[in-house]
């Protein structure tokens, strides 16, 4: 850091530290008569959804909520939702949005872990809070959620429950003075999990929010990367709120007192008329939902072409995007890590860009996106030396920024491996354009290191796949004596392909690809073997550290 | 402040300071090729921008110009004034922008007051330089501006000078590493000239400029308060850059890779060439100049149709506002100080008022504008305390926020006067209405204080000169041992109305306004005498201290 000089500052000047707050009061400021929607079962205005989140903060005051403290939330994707993304963080406690997709155990772990004290908790997982009650070892109150409310149908609240969140709400003041405090106070919390170890715990600050609420804002009306007009778009999240703040949308929509629709728990029906009752038309999921939806008979006879959707968690296959397409439905692709708040990279197509032919654009929206407003990129080989952003070099991509997680709660060695170097590590291997285009390779522990280079495992998985024949593939690195590691592909064939295709054919398939100039030569598996089966992880994703381990006993088989 | 739980940090994270230079960095990321234009006399893409920012930084470093020295920019607006924007807070240097209308005398206090080190000049101020050039004492180097170099003439640098501009650049080296440094580092200063006294040196941080960019760009591309599209709209300055910021828009402009027409010296012929030329489509000027277009018979003959332009520094009048409209431009108006770097209001027309009639849209766009995101502010009474906003109720505006000057740069008292109970006082008596109008109503030295009540001078000064026969009007508090003060007014009739209307007849009229509730009784004034001439100070302004000084005696005449 430079030594500058710093302004002076008389006695009594303030200077506004960034907190949530601030969002929650521009919510109020212009457009107060716009609604927020829960499913067909609730509608509000902005004047409503503060006076809530005060009632809220009141209701969390009277269990016992102090600054500091943690409220932990198992909720679907609610209005309620929305109102603990506020009143938590604005009281100067902390907000834990739990993963209700985890299995029990790790529930468990991460309650415990986080030290939760409050817990707001629909009646939808109560099963899953008998299982692990017993041995929770920080909480003192739990507040029911239920949708019965809204239905005129009797709430039965378990005993020792502090009561029905919609009902706790009715007689709570809903005068509440959120103060000011620190903006590095932390302000949300959560788990992510990895292969190995317990869950881990990422925290954001207040400023930290505001910070990527300023970037994804930017981004979305400053550049209009992915359009966002306040007054005419409405927002509707399909990623889960406990999904990394559901990438941060609902406090930019908050910000701006756009229209927003929450779905509740995802049906297909409800989206499909909640898309168009409401007249959605900002969206962001993972493909599956994408595809569920394009799949579907009713959406060729329905006009979706209003509706922009960002799709992240996984990547967007050309596939799908196209058919996306001629729905006249606009894809984008965002990419981020529950460690980056999330938002690094989002799709923005520029002044030459936006005029390509669809072809064209189909392979720039299938890309992880170009790096956001204010976030930092660099791409690093083994060794943590800077590897040009040509669109070719393959490194690890580090960032910086002003949304990042600063470590593992309670996970000193973890964290400080995070940020060794003072780049976040985010694990992901790219390439990355010299106009700023993110495309991402493989993890960089699944990249093969040969002779100096890197090889995308998932670049020749890809090739693989486009050959006739070819089932399923998997390409991992095995050890070699004279280039490091060596490329090693297992095939599944297709049904009836069983000896028309062979490992020779298979290598000629993929030499016209060396040839033509798509691929460099070392991209060429030195051996690729037929099998029957490839093994796969219990989420069933392709388990390339079982296949490392075992890869000389399947070659051999 | 609230004590609270701050997120921990390990050893090696990083958290990006909030940084001019990451303003400078959005501007090459996305749309690299867009132009920033000068008069007729150069173009540049941002990439040429980019690399002239470092040039000038080399420059500016070969001139001595360490972090913390200050350098001081006379220029007209040109994109010269834009590279000093950046190239100098990016260094760890300060900017100070020197208001060239001020008299030599004045502008040599401020640069002795502010130690600016180097100075770069436009050749058209060399005589004001040659004035106070002997009494300067901290000036090292003096970089010379020409606009000869854009035409191939021949430029005489005057002995001494460190050479010229444009051909220092082109021998510097377009590399150079702009550091990380502590937000709070100083990045801006200049003066502000009150009725007594010497001028007030104000001064922004990086943090408060990087903020003051967030805010105004939530306002008008968030909220399209004053609707900006990065990809469509062509910005033009015409309020100098020196005025606060150029109100903080080129720095908007810029990160968002904006089209941007610097227009020199304001020449309407020029203005008017480039508005056209260029298609600009986005300004803010003082009303003066709005209404010289206005009236230009030129104006009646163009398209004016897609300029959107804000109007400051004076209240924009319902004529001015309804001339314009109806030429098609679509007027707003802003509100702002020196010390608040400088927006605190703009025109928002929110979903219902978008719709409402030119006529009632009038009245709105002719308001001080609605409070901007993140602005806080507060009525307040003598005593400190606050007044409600209810549209009616006047109080003086005080302010909190993340762009404010946090004092008076060596002038402790007066900084602290400005910040007294940690509010920044605005020294503008104003009413707000419910949904965060802004309305202007008197500077609080001629707010009239009677009875326990504000009245504006300024309100009972329009009525007057509504009324047939009052070509002008001023009204002061005149002491009052019954109500503390009381209005009293002093009229000039226009030619021929002498002896037509008396005291009593304009008393009558006013009496019609309190009778249908226009204003209160109190605003009655106890005396309207008519005279021959009103005293105005030396730049043409009512002189209401002089008046009220000397008001005994023009009442007794």
């Amino acid at each position: 850091m430079l030594a500058t000089k710093l302004i002076p500052r008389t006695a009594s000047s303030q200077e506004q530290p960034l907190l949530v707050k601030t969002i929650l009061a521009q919510s109020l400021k212009y457009e107060p008569q716009r609604e927020i929607i829960y499913r067909d079962l609730y509608r509000m205005n902005y004047v409503e959804f503060n006076q809530r989140v005060r009632r809220l903060a009141n209701v969390l005051t009277s269990a016992g909520v102090q600054p500091g403290d943690t409220v932990a939330v198992l909720d679907w994707d609610s209005h309620r939702y929305l109102e603990c993304f506020f009143a938590v963080p604005c009281m100067g406690a902390i907000l834990h949005t739990i993963n209700v997709r985890l299995s029990p155990t790790q529930i468990l772990y991460c309650m415990n872990h986080a030290e939760d004290k409050v817990v707001v908790i629909h009646e939808d997982f109560l099963p899953l809070l008998d299982a692990i009650k017993s041995q929770l070892t920080t909480v003192e109150k739990i507040i029911l959620v239920s949708d019965k409310v809204y239905q005129n149908q009797e709430v039965s609240v378990p005993d020792g429950f502090a009561g029905e969140y919609e009902n706790l709400l009715k007689t709570a003041s809903d005068h509440y003075d959120f103060l000011d405090f620190d903006e590095n106070t932390w302000a949300t919390t959560f788990y992510t999990t990895g292969t190995t170890g317990n869950p881990k715990g990422v925290y954001f600050s207040h400023r930290q929010l505001f910070m990527h609420t300023m970037g994804l804002m930017t981004y979305v009306c400053g550049y209009e990367a992915v359009p966002f007009h306040s007054a005419l778009d409405v927002y509707m999240p399909i990623t889960p709120l406990f999904h990394v703040h559901a990438w941060g949308f609902p406090l930019v929509a908050t910000m701006l007192s756009a229209r927003q629709v929450y779905p509740g728990k995802y049906e297909p029906e409800m989206l499909l008329t909640l898309l168009l009752r409401e007249k959605v038309t900002f969206s962001h999921c993972v493909p599956t939902i994408l595809a569920m939806l394009v799949n579907s008979p009713v959406a060729k006879q329905v006009d979706l072409s209003r509706w922009k959707v960002i799709i992240g968690g996984s990547a967007l296959t050309k596939g799908l995007a196209k058919a996306a397409l001629e729905l006249g439905i606009q894809v984008y692709a965002g990419y981020g890590l529950s460690e980056t708040a999330p938002i690094l990279a989002l799709t923005y197509l520029n002044d030459a860009e936006r005029s390509l032919p669809i072809d064209e654009q189909i392979e720039l929206r299938t890309r992880a996106g170009r790096i956001a407003p204010f976030v930092d990129i660099q791409l690093q080989d083994d060794e943590g030396r800077p590897v040009p952003h040509d669109g070719h070099a393959l490194g690890e991509l580090t960032t910086r920024g002003s949304w990042l997680t600063q470590g593992y709660y309670k996970e000193t060695e973890r964290g400080e491996e995070l940020w060794r170097s003072g780049w976040l590590h985010t694990g992901d291997v790219a390439a990355i354009t010299p106009d700023h285009w993110v495309i991402i390779a493989d993890r960089t522990k699944d990249v093969i290191k040969t002779g100096g280079e890197w090889v995308s495992s998932l670049a020749i998985e890809n090739l693989l796949s486009q050959i006739e024949g070819v089932a399923e593939s998997a390409v991992v690195g095995f050890p070699d004596e004279k280039w490091g590691e060596r490329p090693h592909a297992l095939i599944v064939l297709k049904p009836d392909y069983a000896g028309k295709v062979t490992s020779e054919t298979l290598k000629t398939a993929l030499q016209i690809q060396v040839s033509t100039g798509e691929i460099n030569k070392w991209y060429m598996p030195d051996r690729i073997v037929i099998v029957s089966e490839i093994p796969k992880t219990s989420v069933g994703k392709i388990d390339k550290k079982k296949i490392r381990s075992e890869m000389k006993e399947l070659i051999l088989t």
